[in-house]
């Protein structure tokens, strides 16, 4: 649409035998980025100018580094690389919360474990349930209901539920020098994309509202769905515990092949769990861009590294990343804030 | 990108204080289907005016049926709407046509049904083989390959290919009529995407060029792939045989949440596989429109129904989409031509 309006302005433009260099000279004019910092939050340094150099080689025509509109795909993890992920999960707090609901639904699960430890509320016990008892606490609390009533939950939860260290909704604790990437990268024509291990449901509900991405540019975990029809005959899809995608590590390549189809030229993480997308994203031909966030920051965010169970960083990632030239960013010394709220 | 050109240009327009004016103007100018025919291959009748109307009439912000940028979803099937499926379906002859390349790499399959009956060539034998012969023909010619090796090999056969009937390469076998709709709808703001029964990776090797529908906005059966590295080290997605979507009846809006995650406002489709898209669709609030594509032309192009094996169209779907309001498109009546090279 907006194509077709700049064609059709520029005929009447022309029409109008007024202003056609105008037009030309516009067509022709600096980048969006040279006017003003589109950077603000980030400090000067060698991650900053890695980011930029790399906008600006890839959408001047006159560059080696040149990339066709069409092929401008950039990926952004999301848990710990656009907002925090410490010291859970954001999705997983929602599922245990949940709990309680379910339950009262299924009065069944009241004395069965991992139910009974979340009801509980001990969280010293919560934090020992293993992989195995929280995909029960997944399936239980993200399937058996049609998408149109998990959206509707989720985004309740979403407006009421506060991260107990700020004591603001998840939603806030989105990092401002990210959101302003994002929309470096948009401004220059670029698509960005959600490749998460969170819910690609779940990250829907907010995606658009918070990060300006639409739903149909989120690669996430994801269930499969069943088609059907409500008693009244409405057509309603369900969610049923079945995984279609597990989009993390080498699920995440996988993930962006299938929903998106084409390698991304640039690629955004902060784990172990965006290494196999960061290669994937390398291998392609042409100019790349791979970054990590790292957590260095105990004072204003977390810092944690290879000990971490929640976004480890191992040492064999640094290394890889030193390696292979991916630009580490450092939160303490790149961010000059970390939210939009400081 | 271009929302960023408009708006710096907007800017330097409104600094220059000439023609801000002129620029209201356009931007509340008449739609751009009201220059020309937007289709004109199309005859008038119930059909065009459907689709026209409905174009007008969800881009309008006065009128009820308005429809935001964001939700202008429009989502078509592809065999037997876009382009011609009979006698059989496009990509089932490229895995048939395949099979000899496939036992020179696996000399074991020679002597084995199905492949036996389809290196035998006999077409009649080949036309009784079962839906589970079928698959196994599709697992071997559609599996077991890099991503990138059956981009290659589904781009040359695409090339050299060519209908029996009009002995013409089966890209250019796409409806006239329906390109002239997508750009229709693209022009004004809406994102079309492919949801066909055919495979992801197959519709993806020419959707940009034949339909200008980019690989992101192909929802198809697709397979699983496999995250690995080849034997210089470099990473690569292998197709691996499992099915993630089977994208045909309920499968289609169950694909269409998994890759859109919206529901559509507009959908084209022409047999009883794309039942449950149009209900679907119907199902969301405000404007919406369903169209099937009847294939009653048997003199320009075929004519089937209720009986035929590929693309069948019930007479329950004709009662249906009476019921319903459907529009049912008469490629004889509605359609002034069928090919663009015609």
């Amino acid at each position: 649409m907006r194509r077709d309006f700049v064609m059709r302005s520029a005929a009447v433009l022309h029409r109008f035998g007024l202003l056609l260099a105008l037009v030309v000279w516009l067509g022709s004019g600096a980048p969006a980025f040279a006017q003003t910092d589109p950077l603000p939050s980030w400090n000067e340094g060698p991650a900053k100018k890695a980011i930029v150099e790399f906008v600006q080689a890839t959408t001047d025509k006159a560059s080696p580094k040149y990339v066709s509109p069409e092929a401008r795909i950039a990926t952004f993890d999301q848990d710990g690389t656009l907002w925090v992920s410490h010291p859970m999960y954001t999705q997983v707090l929602y599922c245990l919360e949940r709990v309680p609901a379910v339950v009262a639904r299924k009065p069944e699960l009241r004395n069965v474990e991992p139910f009974k430890t979340v009801l509980s509320g001990n969280r010293e016990a919560m934090a020992k349930l293993s992989m195995r008892e929280l995909e029960k606490i997944l399936a239980v609390t993200l399937t058996g209901m049609t998408v149109d009533e998990f959206n509707a939950e989720a985004r309740k939860w979403l407006e009421t539920a506060k991260h107990p260290r700020w004591n603001r909704p998840y939603t806030e604790l989105v990092y401002q020098p990210m959101l302003e990437v994002m929309r470096l990268f948009r401004a220059n024509g670029y698509k960005t994309y959600f490749v998460t291990g969170g819910g690609q449901d779940f990250v829907r509900v907010y995606s658009e509202q918070v990060y300006g991405i639409p739903p149909e540019q989120v690669v996430g975990s994801a269930g499969a769905t069943q088609f059907g029809y409500d008693k009244a005959g409405k057509p309603i899809l369900t969610k049923v515990p079945k995984l279609l995608l597990m989009d993390d590590k080498a699920g995440k390549p996988e993930g962006i092949h299938l929903v998106i189809g084409r390698r991304p030229v640039a690629a955004f993480g902060n784990s172990v769990g965006d290494k196999e997308m960061l290669e994937y994203t390398q291998a392609g031909d042409g100019a790349r861009l791979m970054l990590l966030v790292h957590h260095d920051d105990g004072t204003r965010e977390f810092a944690y590294g290879p000990k971490s169970k929640v976004g480890t960083f191992p040492d064999a990632l640094m290394a890889q990343a030193k390696k292979q030239g991916w630009v580490v960013i450092s939160m303490k010394n790149d961010w000059k804030r970390i939210f939009a709220f400081e």
